[in-house]
């Protein structure tokens, strides 16, 4: 059994968005799970000196356009949502709650939180709106809310960020397939032919 | 008959290369022409206030492997040059007088630039080199290097890169298409799709 494929995301990252719509049907059809893992791009423009992309000269007016063209030609609605863009640590630490009772519904939560922030422009940056998404599935709200309120998963998501680092996450999406990067989901066509030939 | 579409590059920039290579046949297939632009990066960095990709933290070595990466995924070969990057003020200021003569010889002079850099680990930052490759596409030679001595090509490069910025061009390759901007070589499929469709 192969290694699972890491994928690093942001909530708050509209291309993160599209690769965790794609990224799991694509790994299955080839065999392979994913280990979905948010971390804080704050966290990491402390390290680059990067800023966020909407907030850069000329190119943050392109990457509002390239959102939405990407988003119409992965087939997926993307509307840029206010505010934008917004802290996803409470996101973060939730997920990382969830996934350590139940992995899968840790990932629907991901996938919700990103729906709602994206499609339905509720702000994910709210406790109310992650808890009532978690619960939703069934998760326990109080539970989840007394954890977030407490540093064991605040250390969590600092020691997760500071893996990302590691590892050499600069951006999201990022995934990194049997130790090779790829950033950006306009790198699915490369991870695609990457799954099917085992490197090219 | 349809505008063409304006491909806007620094010859110091590999993704620029790759456009390079791809973008006249994908036009043609579409009936359009394209009108090359080089620019410097440079000066748009001073606008920006970006870095050259190789220096930033970790980005520069994960761009060092999408290079080469993307390179073998779009049936290319690119060995990255030593000194890299370069200044490229003397290819682009010989583009535009060669253009103003022959727009099709100015379009193979920049092809071969490209090549020689990333192909043949030629320095095209040194004159010497820009000339043989132009006299070698049948330029004059000792007109050409008359003309880089004057301020007139300087200012016309100058004006080149302000309309560039002007235009939202704050990368390479970068791409309009009626006004739609593409940024980068990963966006070759939406530029095929925009073609095929006009717009999506």
């Amino acid at each position: 059994m192969s290694e699972p494929i890491d994928f690093y995301y942001d909530f708050s990252s509209p291309y993160g968005y599209f690769m965790a719509e794609k990224i799991d049907a694509l790994a299955a059809a080839h065999g392979r799970s994913v280990r979905w893992r948010p971390f804080l791009l704050g966290a990491v423009y402390k390290v680059t000196g990067d800023v966020p992309l909407p907030s850069k000269p000329l190119k943050g007016d392109y990457a509002r356009r390239d959102f939405e063209r990407s988003a119409r030609f992965l087939g997926l609605t993307c509307r840029i949502p206010d505010p934008f863009p917004i802290g996803t640590q409470t996101a973060a630490r939730a997920f990382y709650w969830l996934e350590a009772q139940d992995a899968d519904r840790a990932r629907r939560f991901a996938l919700e939180t990103f729906r709602a922030y994206f499609g339905d422009n509720r702000d994910i940056s709210q406790p109310e709106v992650v808890l009532d998404i978690a619960a939703a599935l069934g998760a326990d709200r109080n539970a989840l809310q007394a954890a977030l309120g407490e540093d064991t998963l605040k250390v969590r998501l600092r020691a997760e960020c500071d893996a990302a680092i590691a590892r050499g996450v600069f951006g999201s999406p990022f995934v990194i397939i049997d130790g090779e990067p790829f950033w950006g989901v306009d790198r699915l066509p490369q991870i695609e032919r990457w799954l099917e030939t085992g490197g090219f």
